[in-house]
């Protein structure tokens, strides 16, 4: 596809649990609202919407971080409900409140007539920026693209935006379990083609983010959320050009059913900060790489103590391969940029010192 | 103290991990908004904390839900927060909205002034609604008394009301321990204090919520959480009028962490619905009674369906002495109260007939 040759292969190799010279690290929304930078793009875009449909500012905000930090990686910049949006829902955000649906899901018929959206259409905004993301970071590290599970992704479009009781979503699911298997076979076919989409556009990683299904009971959980991510890593690429394209599942709230999304197939597995990653490597680290699991508010801390806990995340998962250090969830935008840069410096610093 | 003697005794025995003839039933929230008579008896009194406050309306409403369900408990109506009330915080509930507080502790000279609260003043009205209820109750069922767990109460006193990042506390936290231990101390002894006079008022068991200790890691969980309600319960009175009070301890999103917990020196450990019963059984049911775990969410299934997974978690438990049916939550305010009706019959009829 002529892309540049990738400079910097931590990322891949730690996904693959090949050795590395330090431990590889992004940071989930590492492009966003803590940066004065990016606040200024987006108000030049518009809606946030609208920055994730501009293809130029969509790329333009992926690189802000990396042109500040020592990351490993580039993650496109995007919203996890573009594939919702694109199956004619209705996307939108509301000043200060989370994403909400014009239309949300709210029967069976509505369900039956939903279609899967070919990625080469209604979501083209997206692929193009992952292309231009590809070629303009020239080799440097390389670009993780990313969806939402399909339940999570369900529980928006069921709810209608953000949810604390997940009073509709959950009652499908106790009610009318058939109907919701109906939705979720439907968005694992979109998420799929979608990612693949993504690699074949320039994703050289690729990451699924299930941050509800640690709301569900162990049962359903395997049901209604994790069947159906193990579905679309059956179907990803997993090569193209040659090179692997490593997968990662990241389920916030998991941490008690790592062994059971370890054995979904995927290369990596996220883990949020209420486990420690020593006791997840002695789980899977068998199997699976870890990304993870610093908790975000330690960049609330003073830069000793962000050091600190850097250290000891690492410490703990030893001298050993798969290891690609991240937040356990998203960075908070309250948090001083600065903060941010002393945390990658020190992983990058302890990394080489505990491969010594 | 003169009160009745106690006719239903199964949440007592169960409690204590001895036989009982049916599986006990008690909700949480079993009473509020869900049930209309709830609803009338709060415009009565006015705000929400006016109904606290207001000891004939608190009993009234204790007292609802056990005219329409055979319920094996009743719990004080309260809300978490009287503590941080009684120590100056000033707490109001902004209409549609959580609860907040007009004085946030925002410095470590704010937590310094902080005094602990003696329950025989300023929660006198919490300790009068204790005796009125028990009186009312003549001996029918139980009444359990509660309060927040210390780590629970200062992400409020910390944010100033709920919280999604807790950006505040953790920044408290991973930045000046010294102070948050201060803190919680302090609340630790308030807490004490306060459970020791609802126990003499009347609360014939007492049960701790630790909401948010979910949100820590597995380190902080033991040392900001963990560690204080068990300095708790090893100051509470277990016995009085030589009957034994069993102590229930309950953090939301703490399933990791259950063997730390049953460890605390607490009769029974509640879980929430992210755990299959029958594994914390083994896990934990040989040191201490287990109360849950429904998915609240299931009461908005079709009766049929209620039934059915109220039957699946009697029948993982098995024939064991030691559970207390519950949620694995507070009662969503918008189930219909004819399925908490179903749900409480199911529970009964199913614990009859495991014990076969």
């Amino acid at each position: 596809m002529g892309f540049p040759t990738l400079k910097n292969d931590r990322l891949i190799k730690a996904l693959l649990r090949q050795p590395t010279d330090t431990t590889p690290v992004w940071i989930m929304r590492q492009a966003g609202r803590y940066l004065p930078e990016y606040r200024e793009t987006r108000k030049q875009a518009g809606s946030f919407l609208d920055l994730c449909k501009n293809t130029e500012l969509a790329c333009e905000v992926t690189l802000q971080p990396l042109r500040r930090f020592a990351l490993d990686a580039a993650i496109l910049f995007s919203d996890i409900l573009t594939i919702p949006d694109a199956m004619g829902l209705g996307l939108y955000f509301a000043e200060g409140e989370g994403p909400k649906f014009e239309h949300p899901l709210r029967s069976a018929d509505a369900i039956q007539r939903l279609g899967v959206p070919d990625p080469a259409e209604k979501l083209r905004y997206v692929t193009d920026a992952v292309s231009l993301i590809r070629r303009e970071l020239d080799g440097q590290v390389p670009l993780i693209g990313f969806s939402g599970s399909p339940w999570t992704l369900s529980t928006y479009m069921v709810e209608g935006g953000s949810s604390k009781e997940y009073r509709h979503i959950k009652g499908l699911m106790y009610d009318d379990p058939a109907t919701l298997h109906l939705l979720l076979d439907k968005l694992a076919q979109a998420v799929t083609a979608y990612l693949n989409a993504q690699i074949e556009a320039g994703a050289q990683a690729v990451m699924i983010f299930d941050t509800w299904g640690g709301v569900l009971t162990p049962q359903t959980y395997r049901d209604f959320s994790l069947d159906y991510m193990s579905r679309i890593v059956a179907g990803l690429k997993r090569e193209i050009d040659g090179q692997p394209v490593p997968v990662t599942l990241f389920t916030k709230g998991g941490a008690q059913w790592l062994e059971a999304i370890a054995d979904s197939g995927c290369n990596a597995v996220g883990l949020d900060w209420t486990i420690d990653i020593d006791e997840a490597r002695r789980r899977i680290g068998d199997r699976v790489a870890l990304q993870g699991n610093l908790d975000p508010c330690v960049l609330y801390a003073d830069p000793d103590k962000i050091r600190d806990k850097a250290g000891e995340i690492i410490t703990r998962f030893g001298n050993h391969p798969g290891h690609v250090f991240n937040l356990g969830h998203g960075i908070h935008q309250t948090v001083n940029p600065e903060h941010l840069g002393v945390l990658i410096d020190a992983v990058h610093e302890f990394g080489f010192d505990i491969r010594k």
